[in-house]
């Protein structure tokens, strides 16, 4: 039985719509998911798990309330569990996302930017 | 403060041997491995975990008893646990890990290839 690999690209290509993340494959109970950011998302922390992205195309900035960090194509960033941050990019960027089944992308903050859970795709 | 992105490329750059996984960045209890992949590996498993492969460059295959699936750059696949698998690279194949602190390399295989666990760069 041959198997197929998950293609980003070809997932990305799916869907149109920022901040709303798909998840394309679990690992034990983590999830790996991918979304397009564009523009500022909400000030937010996870208080029980850290939180990582790498950037599969474009550049996503992270502001913290003491700094920032840039993370361009074939980088990875994991922010702490209880760190407030807030996502920003200035043009389409396309980021996975690796983190523990059930997180809420708005964390702590909730708003009209929160996206369900377990959307698969 | 501000922080610094993890570079893939970067990071590659500072080793080259084959099968030797390198720690890059923790996700609570998880890691994030960076490796160089080229020629056989062994056959393995992992009882308790899956295991994510994320090719960054190059093509691997991984054999299973009964098929096999080939990854190419921008490609994941995660293998479940207990899964008997071989990875192959014909050429260099750069493959980023997704797995829990303390996963060893050959799994239930040991041998030669067996690599030291926890080696960060």
């Amino acid at each position: 039985m041959n198997r197929r690999a998950i293609d980003f690209a070809e997932k990305f290509g799916l869907f149109d719509d920022r901040w709303r993340p798909r998840v394309i494959a679990e690992l034990n109970d983590y999830q790996l998911k991918i979304v397009k950011m564009q523009g500022d998302f909400v000030w937010h922390s996870h208080a029980d798990t850290d939180e990582a992205f790498i950037v599969i195309d474009g550049e996503l900035r992270i502001d913290f309330r003491d700094g920032s960090v840039t993370i361009g194509a074939g980088q990875l960033y994991v922010v702490p569990r209880g760190v407030e941050h807030k996502p920003f990019a200035a043009n389409e960027t396309r980021v996975l996302l690796i983190e523990p089944r059930g997180v809420v992308n708005t964390g702590d903050a909730g708003g009209d930017l929160t996206a369900e859970k377990d959307l698969w795709i």
